[in-house]
């Protein structure tokens, strides 16, 4: 049968089940990624199962969030996990090195192999040709100790590229082009996956830019083939070695197809605050901005800052604008700075930042109150950027270059000067003095921890009682995105290996009265939550499951999940239920009070449950999609303590 | 009679009394500094006052301190300070644009002029041949208003220099030297001036090196003649007409005098946690580092940077260190990139930090817990960079760039490669795009200020009560710093518009619950505080006096007060009391209640105030040395009471 990459992808690292879409399957795990938002919680959990030492070809351990070290929790944090990649046998990439994502394309990518990573923009590394997907930490701490990931199988979703992308029009506005179509959920279930000849004008940080936003359509990942522009990549990293082609056979299919036509694309934007909000340039030229931003793991290349670079040369940018300038490697950086790119963005006005994920995810580079903010990165949810009720758009570089000129959103072929044609830098400074190699099992084994005073180890948790009676402490919407669950930022980031600390901020900008209410159920038996459609989208990390569960979060009922954080509520013993009639979400109000009985047998039985809403003497059903081992895990309380069960 | 270079600036602006050492002077000022973190009250200082348009020459608003955007706090006293930048008729320098004293030495700085700042290192334009001293934000805002200042006439210590620096020793040697002699308290009440062969050999740069941290000593200011060398400096920053030089007449004369022979200078540290700590470099030699430093107003210099990049070229740095570079100013970035010495720093390992004051206020950069840190910057008083019991050690570039590639301090004497010369740049990038000029009067009536949520007008004080009876809420040691008093950092500076908010953190490394029991004070009469020698040493943060004053405090009594913390008191109408008898500090504790009888009456009879101890039923002798103004100003509750009276 003729396959197609992402299939080949998926058959070679099958453990268990079938390849139909819907079912579930556990894949082979090659390569880790955790970054230090996500990783010292992955780290505290390796210490807990006893590890060893890693069993993957490669993991590495970024440190590319937390930059900003206004106290010593985040040096400290460093620290940690600089110790813990020493003692459990993984690369350290320190910080100033640059974003996971595009450090680990240029130094550590394998076409072919699976990646896994506790961050959602995991799947950036699919423009390599690997399966390269976000999980929840633990789910990248249990693939570090050599078990594989269960997945549910996905559609192949074939995207034919055709044509050119024509001047002031880049790789960013491919993936716009798919959220203007699909919109947040458009991919959920569904591994995207680029074809035809479009690529050949697609170099591979090109292709980095779509894979990377494929997590904003909510799909399990996105692939590329592995063809000639990536050995072309490889050579210039020195590791032309590890390259292998990976191609979909001839007479592959998909399961659902689409095209997109490069030549007909133009410059696109997110308004705010959703990045499938989606028009064109032409529709918001003339927004007065506050910001300029450039920079993320959305738009990461040298090439995406060296066209803003020749764009801005010799100009100066509009009075009273902060262009931010977010180096995304330094590796490239220092490419950038001896090409002179990075002087013409200083002599236009810029601000430089150190090389790191920055403002992406609320570190710096906040706007003011009431102003807008045009920005490469690929998220503008709500309060992100750090500032509460921002106002976020979303571009490439040509957009933001050309905005920060003119003071006001505008659309780049407007300008008076012709497309500046860059190309990628001819010779890559090879560069890996922050990025430390595993050192041996046996000196390994030597390396104690070193845990600052805000390292906590995770408190043990109760497994899952056979009677829950539960109030419903808070109903939320539709599209709740983790970051409304639990903030990333910088007040907050900075807790995130200290629970009982962290968890004081759980649903703070949804209803501040939250924490103490559940902190009080917590004793009672805990208490459930109750949302609507695309519960939990956005950023992959499970503290947004682990810290409602540490206040007694005991079950989720909802109209449907995003991926991720579904899986993070199983892996720490939430029930993660969903309306088998979607109108009995009408019925439940905060505070009504829930029981499920008789769980253990009831969910050995199948995929219904009934829940009696006490106060209002009223039964409704709920359905829960779990497979066996995901009801071994809940009923155990989550993974650590499955993992024990297991072990002892 | 012959004058030094002080006397000149003294006499050429002198308003009013004697230039006798001990004697109350006032005098005109041509230019004012303000940095952000001060600056925000300045200006609400000036509404306060309703100041038309500034009366100084050149008055420059900088924003150099609170450059981390984690939400809109920032971002909003950026656009305010910008609004009132054109409201008052001020320069305005943009976040990125860098630290005030660099910038306003290369584009503004005029020799033979006086120079006010809210920033306790404004005597580092002392280098230009100016009169620059700090003060609290309030006698700024007065000056920009065209109010003299008043201080008492300093001596004058004339310093001569002879010599030449050997290979691997820099001015910051030089400043260090003098702090070994001299300490933290050794130049209160004195203008240092430099003068003799051995400027010949200093760069204008070096000696804005030396002058910057004068302020360690407590000095009044610093001066240097400006002579030819300055006429390069000004001539390569396209301002050769604004030069004039200022030398010592011929037989000029030094109230206390001393010499350094530069040939004899070795590399120095400050140890923790005092710059006045100072040894040699081979007393620390081989103390692990985690973190080594370059940047701030103490070594802003093109060389500081490009000295430390020669050295590290084609190395690499220690494993493990953190090696931070914090350009000074934007346009010295610009010629730092373009000479590929950013190139050389990075490729070696460095994280790069956008241009401003960064971790020397704690701004980021902060170190671990438990680490040592070996900074560039000119202070290391404990918490200042951001961690709770730091380490920090201070040197100047050379050592730091030697210790980054050892990851311990070094003796750069004992490295095994020879010293590298390195120049100013040939040419200056100069560059004025974020340093926006004062727009005419006519259009800046127009101007709304631009205040954000965070920033509140100043509450209305009370006049001093003619009878205090108030308990002494706090009794410390010496040497207490404006830091103590009110920490600078992130987690602080950003509510330094909101005075309710900001005074939360009083004192809150001294004594957490003084916050909670000066409140309880203020509904009864108010509180006191009883220190030792120095008290108030440090930043000139006038949030350090408005804070306590806020809260409660009417009176402070100590053994002696850092100058700047004294007026700021006075400007806030808190009582600065000295013990006539030092030894009366011990019989003074906590809780303890004082009686101020007859206040009005007592002020006017002289320095002398008799205070009872109710709870002891004991008088002690306390004096004050106010002048009939400076009483006045007390009397009325305040600065700008007192100007409003004067208005009224």
């Amino acid at each position: 049968m003729a396959l197609n990459v992402a299939q080949k992808l998926i058959k070679d690292h099958l453990v268990s089940g079938e390849m139909n879409p819907g079912e579930e399957i556990s894949l082979k795990i090659d390569q880790t990624l955790t970054q230090d938002a996500t990783g010292t919680m992955v780290m505290l959990e390796l210490e807990a199962m006893g590890l060893d030492y890693a069993k993957t070809d490669a993991s590495a351990q970024y440190v590319d969030h937390n930059l900003i070290q206004v106290d010593s929790k985040n040096p400290d944090d460093h620290l940690f996990l600089e110790s813990a990649a020493r003692r459990f046998g993984l690369y350290f990439s320190r910080p100033g090195n640059g974003v996971s994502h595009p450090v680990h394309m240029q130094r550590l990518a394998v076409p072919g192999k699976t990646l896994l990573g506790s961050d959602s923009h995991t799947c950036a590394n699919g423009c390599m040709g690997m399966l390269a997907m976000g999980a929840g930490g633990i789910d990248v701490a249990m693939a570090i100790a050599g078990e594989p990931i269960y997945i549910t199988m996905p559609k192949v979703f074939g995207i034919k590229l055709t044509g050119e992308l024509p001047d002031w029009v880049s790789a960013k506005d491919v993936i716009l082009e798919l959220l203007r179509r699909y919109d947040v959920k458009g991919g959920v279930g569904k591994i995207l996956e680029f074809y035809g000849p479009g690529l050949d004008n697609l170099t591979a940080m090109d292709r980095h830019v779509i894979a990377n936003m494929g997590a904003e359509l909510g799909a399990t990942t996105t692939v590329f083939p592995s063809d000639e522009e990536i050995h072309r990549f490889m050579t210039l990293q020195n590791r032309e070695d590890d390259w292998v082609e990976i191609k979909a056979d001839a007479g592959a299919t998909y399961d659902l197809e689409d095209e997109i036509n490069l030549s007909e694309l133009e410059p696109l934007v997110s308004k705010p605050s959703s990045p499938g909000n989606v028009v064109s340039v032409t529709e918001v030229a003339g927004t007065p901005i506050y910001q300029s931003y450039i920079g993320s793991s959305a738009n990461p290349g040298y090439r995406d800052f060296a066209i803003a670079a020749e764009m801005v040369k010799d100009r100066t940018i509009s009075p009273g604008l902060s262009f931010d300038i977010n180096p995304t490697s330094r590796q490239m950086l220092t490419n950038l700075v001896e090409d002179l790119h990075i002087a013409s963005l200083l002599q236009s006005g810029a601000r430089l930042h150190q090389a790191g994920c920055n403002g992406c995810i609320g570190m710096g580079q906040a706007p003011a109150s009431g102003r807008n903010s045009l920005r490469t990165t690929p998220r503008n949810f709500p309060g992100r950027s750090g500032t509460k009720e921002d106002s976020v758009y979303l571009s490439g570089p040509e957009v933001a270059a050309a905005s920060a000129l003119k003071g006001e959103i505008t659309d780049p072929r407007t300008l008076d000067f012709p497309y500046p044609k860059v190309t990628e830098a001819k010779n890559v400074n090879v560069d890996d003095r922050l990025l430390d190699k595993p050192i041996p099992p046996k000196e390994a084994k030597q390396v104690q921890l070193s845990k600052g005073p805000n390292i906590v180890s995770i408190p043990e948790m109760d497994e899952l009682p056979d009677t829950l009676e539960i109030p419903v402490l808070l109903k939320v919407g539709d599209n709740v995105s983790t970051d409304e669950i639990l903030a990333g930022g910088a007040r907050v980031l900075p807790f995130r290996s200290n629970l009982p600390e962290i968890s004081n901020f759980t649903f703070e900008g949804v209803d501040t009265t939250y924490v103490e209410r559940a902190k009080d159920s917590k004793n009672a038996g805990g208490h459930a939550i109750v949302g609507g459609y695309n519960y939990g989208q956005g950023s992959s990390r499970e503290h947004a499951a682990l810290a409602p569960r540490y206040l007694g979060l005991r079950a989720v009922i909802v109209k449907d999940y995003a991926r991720i954080h579904w899986q993070n509520l199983i892996n720490f013993g939430i029930l993660p239920l969903k309306f088998t009639d979607e109108k009995d979400y009408e019925k439940l109000e905060q505070e009504d009070v829930l029981t499920f009985s008789d769980l253990r047998n009831q969910l050995k039985q199948g995929d219904a449950l009934t829940a009696t809403i006490e106060t209002k003497n009223e039964d409704i059903q709920v359905e829960h999609n779990l497979t066996s081992r995901q009801k071994d895990i809940v009923l155990h309380g989550g993974l650590i303590n499955w993992t024990k069960a297991r072990q002892g």
